[in-house]
């Protein structure tokens, strides 16, 4: 079926390859991709995008030796293909198969795990540190995107790399993308230098200007000479050189020879290099390129049409949370939103375009983001920011230090709480409630529906003080109506019981109403609460089940240490409770990928296991 | 006493003073600084280094409606001297006193409370924001030190400012320093700044350059209109001008009539301006300008000779710690360090002298340097970080996403874990274990002295998996043994006992002895119980307390939610316990500042409050 993919095996073939099969080979590459991800679903555009520039390092690099870091490492998948991993496609990303991102696990061509943004030049520093200290001589390549190189931890690397001259190959794959459009200073400042290859339009200022002068033509020559001495000052790629960053490019990260001979004269350098090779995210399937946000992740979809194969009701709780806020914003002007670089991801682009002005696209930069937001609710603004909880990790210290010190009103809308599947380990939204809980000051509510979700918004936008929203991926189970008011730190009793109580938050609220009616053809009927407020618990509610000789179950989709069963565990601890508290929730171990199904069985949160701690209690 | 100062009541007199009387002033205030700070102590070099800043920045603003945040905060005391704030200086950083840093508590002209560094440009940008959004129009100033700008989120701020244009304006307090040297690239490109003021080098070299060739002296004149056009690549800042900033500068930030030019014209500007003022620490105290690194955040110290008033026995947890650490890396060539900027605070630099290659320090940069350590460890390095409790808050990210879930050897070196004392809310270290231990695969482990911190410190290295070990500022109160043997998750009974059993850690374990002797007095005598491992915690040992009877009080300098009795609490609730535990530890508020003495007695974690829980247990 593919001319040279199927003969191929291992990645020294590569080096004996022509220009011309290498080019045959990232045609086959490319179908391979298109036809995989159609049924699977995974990131297609970034791979594409990827395909040549894979080969080259590969052409120029012997990563049985050499190191790479793959930014993000969503764009691994060629990587993968060259390195024996071809048929483990026909599992990618499901339970038990290959993951969607690099791991050592899986391979010993795969250096170093990756999946948040803007690691890869600290670690590939370190590892080109370590390189140096033991007196090896191998190379380490990071590739990281024009995206990815507007968060933080990637310019302090930079900083320490200029700074102190340790040999390291940075690749800049500029596709102009985060996940959406990119944005910032440092985007714009690459857009010139695409725009300006090899300093052309400066030559072409000199000579125009020359010409206007008295002088006239003879003047050129001596400017070429002028040239070495200001050299330094007007090559592209000066914001790197002033870092003590060698710049390369840019150059066409599509053309194998152009960017082998790159690749090769890094090679051979001291000191750390940049190339900037310039590429086409979607590259060679037209559906892609045309939109390459849509094909960035995405479900099974139809080769011919590019369509989704499921597309469903398009409700869900990013939606319905992009829809309510602007709802709100409607009526009250002093509403902001800010996202990290995920606009369609949050569900904000709705509101970015009926609120341009109040909505501020930070890149991916959720430390910048957090504090920004502190600013503005400190002026009388009510800024919302929307994020991933495991994006948000990166801001900790200034939910910490910058909003909750001064207890100011932002409201974090934590999307993807919870398990979200594919993506993974490095993408769990299971430690939210243990990073915000032990944080003084900051309300942490979490909806039982997405009904609920619009009511909680609107009550955290009332608030004067820090209110953290954790809501999950997709969408319900079961539809449930919202509680009809809110008040802080009281909890709903959804569904009356007897003997046990199961207080269950977000999402596991859906699970443990799904169990009640298996344990009701039992006999068993166990009362249901709706732990809206994780931070205050509902200490009155917990000390009427106590005295009412309720015996607990608390249900979290988070570590157990440190969440919501943790709270109400130190609660009982004050109170004369004598029995167990059944803390249902994750157990100190990362959560692999795999289809949210699998997983809750697994974790043991799905709704039948529930209904089996209920009977054991009983 | 004071010409001036004396006189001086608000900051609207300083519009009316000459530049003479200004000069004055700062001769005053310059004074008065160094004269309080001997008394107090208190952060002296930083301060000494803006007063004349300050000054022109109250010349020409209006903070009563105009914003400013100062970055990191501790060069705010200028600031506090021109608001009202003289009175205040008797009980700086004293509990109960004055803040050594912004409050927006204390008086209406602090705008934002600082005190991590790299935060100002991000919350003056969100300030900055809500006043167009608002549709008002004052100024806001962010003040920045060159070693904060370092930081990466205050380059995702510059970003994200000079991408949108907000009108904004950023003064670069340039000392070339953190709190110690500083280092980067970008440290390298501000040197070249300031010895290329207003490019004169770059003229100097178009017109030697153009004196050697054939045509002569005529083509100066033509030059002179080439720059015109090629001046965006010239001037200097350009990195600045290519994120979209205006970059002005570099000015002497000690000449109140340049400063105050300068800053009005910015004032005038649209969109976001850099000032780039150069300054000197420790300016006009000659001991401070000498070394100002010393007089960073000193204690109280005699006037005339700069010595310190008590200069204690000189051993101290972070000195312990560095020495050791030099003792192993002498035999173990695999073991490197790494700070963020703070080679003298965590007492790595004798490490750095005797080890120059395996020393790093990054900058004020935790994020990159927990992922570098990351990268080392993967390649067979054993990395250790050194780093403040507070400070740590800002890798949380990395901690868990690069480091544990690939489980790789980093030992983390956490000093100043529990509360600091004088620095206050923004600089307690109460929070790292219930940050830490909800995340798989690592370690945690804390000393109860120093001897044991040695001991601990080559356990760490031993293990193939992430291991934090966390300890106190200061010295021990009574001096104790190390354990002997390490074993992972093993306690050590410090001092047997009966009834009642205090598991204690770090240096709560000191303050428990402390009980003890009293609790011995009135017939009572508890079990003491040095809790080594946070993570994980002895198992087997509370299992066997439990088994015989004994009522549980744990004692940690941490919050209590998340942290170590929290983890004994899960534990015992899966056991037959129906006792409650007693817990002991911070609970959810924000420690202020002030004395140790004074803070645990407050906060209830001092011997007679171990003494009173023991009684009440009993």
């Amino acid at each position: 079926m593919y001319t040279l993919l199927d003969k191929y095996n291992s990645p020294e073939e590569i080096k004996d390859m022509s220009i011309e099969e290498l080019n045959l080979l990232a045609k086959d590459i490319r179908s391979f991709l298109i036809d995989k991800v159609s049924k699977t679903g995974g990131h297609l555009a970034s791979n594409l995008g990827v395909v040549e520039l894979t080969i080259s390092l590969f052409n120029v690099f012997d990563f049985s030796k050499d190191k790479i870091v793959w930014d993000v490492g969503h764009q691994s998948y060629v990587h993968k293909i060259l390195t024996g991993r071809k048929k483990q496609f026909e599992k990618l990303r499901k339970y038990g198969g290959m993951s969607g991102f690099p791991k050592i696990m899986e391979s010993s061509y795969d250096h170093f795990d990756t999946g948040h943004s803007s690691t890869s030049i600290s670690a590939a520093l370190g590892m080109a540190r370590a390189r140096d200290i033991m007196k090896k001589n191998h190379n380490v390549v990071a590739v990281i995107g024009d995206g990815a190189l507007t968060g933080g931890m990637a310019l302090e690397a930079l900083n320490d790399a200029g700074f102190h001259k340790t040999k390291l190959i940075v690749i800049l794959n500029d596709n102009q993308m985060s996940i959406s459009k990119n944005v910032g200073g440092l985007s714009s400042y690459l857009s010139k230098l695409r725009i300006d290859p090899s300093y052309n339009k400066l030559k072409k200022d000199f000579n125009s200007t020359l010409e206007r002068t008295t002088i006239g033509k003879n003047v050129v020559s001596s400017i070429e000479k002028l040239k070495g001495s200001i050299k330094q000052f007007v090559v592209p790629g000066m914001l790197f050189e002033e870092m003590g960053i060698k710049y390369l490019g840019p150059i066409d990260g599509h053309n194998i020879k152009e960017v082998s001979k790159m690749l090769s004269l890094a090679k051979n350098l001291e000191g750390p290099v940049l190339i900037h090779a310039r590429t086409q995210k979607g590259k060679g399937y037209n559906f892609a390129e045309e939109n390459p946000n849509k094909f960035h992740g995405i479900g099974p979809f139809d080769l011919a049409s590019g369509e989704l194969c499921v597309s469903g009701s398009g409700k869900n709780y990013s939606k319905t949370f992009g829809k309510e806020l602007e709802d709100i914003a409607e009526k009250d002007d002093k509403v902001v939103a800010i996202t990290a670089a995920m606009p369609d991801g949050t569900g904000l682009k709705g509101f970015s375009k009926k609120f341009p002005d109040r909505f501020f696209d930070v890149g991916i930069a959720e430390q910048h983001a957090v504090t920004l937001a502190a600013g503005m609710a400190k002026e009388g603004l009510k800024p919302v920011f929307a994020v991933y909880s495991t994006f948000l990790q990166r801001a900790y210290d200034q939910i910490l230090h910058d909003v909750c010190i001064q207890k100011l009103p932002v409201v974090f809308a934590i999307d993807r709480a919870g398990i979200v599947g594919e993506d993974g380990e490095t993408h769990q939204g299971v430690f939210d409630l243990s990073y915000l809980s032990h944080i003084p000051n900051i309300t942490i509510v979490a909806p039982k529906s997405m009904e609920e979700l619009k009511t909680l918004l609107r009550w955290a936008l009332n608030q004067n003080s820090p209110v953290a929203i954790r809501y999950p991926r997709g969408c319900d189970i079961i539809d449930m109506e919202s509680i009809e008011t809110v008040k802080l730190g009281v909890w709903e009793v959804v569904s009356k019981g007897e003997k046990i109580a199961i207080i269950a938050t977000g999402k596991m609220v859906q699970h443990s109403i799904m169990a009640k009616e298996k344990l009701i053809k039992m006999g068993i009927n166990p009362l249901i609460i709706n732990a809206c407020f994780i931070k205050p618990i509902d200490k009155d509610l917990i000390a009427k089940l106590i005295e009412e000789g309720y015996k607990i179950i608390t249900v979290e989709d988070n570590m157990v240490h440190g969440g919501l069963g943790t709270l109400v565990l130190e609660f009982a601890n004050t109170m004369n409770y004598s029995s167990k508290i059944t803390i249902m929730g994750f157990k100190d171990k990362f959560i692999p990928h795999g289809e949210l199904g699998i997983l809750y069985k697994l974790y043991h949160l799905d709704a039948d296991s529930i209904c089996e701690e209920v009977v054991k209690l009983y």
